[in-house]
């Protein structure tokens, strides 16, 4: 471990699956200045007794002003609402991050105000977490061998942008630096418009002949499926706070059901197979190349 | 075992995984009249050779017109071919089935000729198989616990009927009877489509910011494109033999997306919300009522 992070003073925002994993994570590294943020006293108090945090408390005011670094692990709007609320009380020359699904819409809401207040905000999405939430569901290691996109701003400064990318790396993410259009458009087309694809199979799939249907359902309608199973308010937040992105990502998707469309009426079996071909070969690639390292295979 | 079955002579044509493990199952069984029709005199030696086949060859002249029953285990252009080329030799009285995805063409093919020969034909699709080919994929076990559904006409004989569904049921399969139409829709809207989505899916994530989407696809897009990777040529050709019931499907899927787009369009976050929780709760409700028995959770 660098020096950097094992003498920083750490906040954790918010204990659920995201946060007390980071927590114990630091703690397991051996981080002797973990703090904690929560709502609920007896979740900082069950992290406190297991060792994953060194102290804590409901009121922020008492854990923002002391830290070198914050991690805002809290839901999206949640996210801005604590910044906002709390602005006052960020320790100038700290940095903060977050750890959302969208980019553009926190940073253009917090990056300009922590600013004013000498305060760095750097965006992070650490690409983690299951369908599970809650810290009885956090472990160490949830960010082994993890993607983390940072967005900093083109203005940021270059320490405070290589002092988070170095927190991230040592619990063991590849860190990738994206500005927050190009990560939101990215992650929009790749995951978030996915999860409305697989609501929509779902959808359509119970219109009509139920009895047949539930016996045709087999395992590609279970894979297809998987992540409609996700908590409807996290996607619903995480669409509402990229809704260009997404609409545009539903606009790509249509426009290829739109050409397999054509082939199949036109009867042009041939361009049909190349079509799925192409697919195929694409995905194939991608988990060859990618998906294996990560332990997607 | 049924006397039924242990007494009949058998006949698989096309041994690959799925042909091939019929024979396997049957053997296992203890049926002592299996024979097998491949075009690879090797495939059926192998067979034969680990007791699998009680004999075969790669003219179906020689097996055809001594059997009781004829599983057809070819892709479905080939069976229909198959049939055709070898009408004169199916025997009077006998049975003939196959295992293909779609079955509204194949009955109209072929069923009439068969009938007009004194040959009973009966569709069957054991939603079975995965997505490696050839008998060195084959297996015993490969119709344990699934679902098969044959497709009879009002027409045929009810003693032939359940003699094919006592042989779908004696090697482990849930019988399901449903008309050839009222199946392809159903196998369409739950299965078939979803191939075509998957590829849709991959082709989008592929248009654009490569680098990006690379390190943006995770869990989700490993499993909503899984079968994407399946067989090209397969899929052409079901989707070929079921082209108007995957476009209706297709048509039911995109109003699906427009219901979506327009609640995101509107900002009628509650509405998203209670779209994708409906999603959520039948998916999760299939999971639990068909989805656990038959393997898939």
């Amino acid at each position: 471990m660098s020096t950097l992070v094992s003498t920083s003073r750490i906040a954790v925002v918010g204990l659920g699956q995201l946060g007390a994993s980071l927590a114990m994570r630091f703690s397991a590294m051996g981080c002797i200045n973990i703090f904690g943020v929560a709502r609920r006293v007896e979740v900082i108090q069950a992290l406190v007794d297991a060792d994953h945090l060194d102290g804590g408390g409901t009121d922020p005011k008492e854990i923002i002003p002391v830290v070198d670094i914050c991690f805002i692990c809290l839901p999206l709007t949640q996210t801005i609402e604590f910044i906002k609320t709390n602005l006052d009380h960020f320790r100038a020359g700290s940095i903060v991050t977050d750890v959302g699904s969208v980019k553009g819409s926190i940073v253009d809401e917090v990056r300009q105000l922590l600013w004013d207040k000498g305060v760095y905000f750097i965006g992070s999405h650490p690409m983690v977490g299951t369908e599970k939430t809650g810290y009885e569901n956090a472990n160490a290691d949830l960010y082994k061998d993890s993607i983390c996109f940072i967005t900093p701003t083109e203005d940021d400064e270059p320490d405070a942008i290589n002092i988070l990318a170095t927190f991230w790396s040592e619990i063991g993410a590849t860190v990738m630096e994206l500005d927050a259009e190009r990560h939101d458009l990215a992650v929009a087309n790749s995951s978030h418009v996915l999860h409305l694809l697989s609501a929509n199979i779902v959808r359509a799939v119970n219109n009509g002949d139920m009895d047949a249907h539930a016996m045709a359902c087999a395992g590609g309608f279970r894979d297809t499926t998987r992540i409609a199973s996700s908590d409807p308010n996290m996607w619903t937040e995480i669409t509402k706070h990229n809704k260009s992105a997404i609409l545009n990502s539903l606009s790509v998707v249509e426009d290829e059901i739109q050409s397999c469309r054509k082939l199949i009426e036109a009867d042009d079996w041939d361009g049909l197979n190349e079509y799925l071909k192409q697919a195929k070969d694409q995905r194939d690639a991608w988990l060859d190349e990618f998906g294996c390292k990560r332990g997607y295979k």
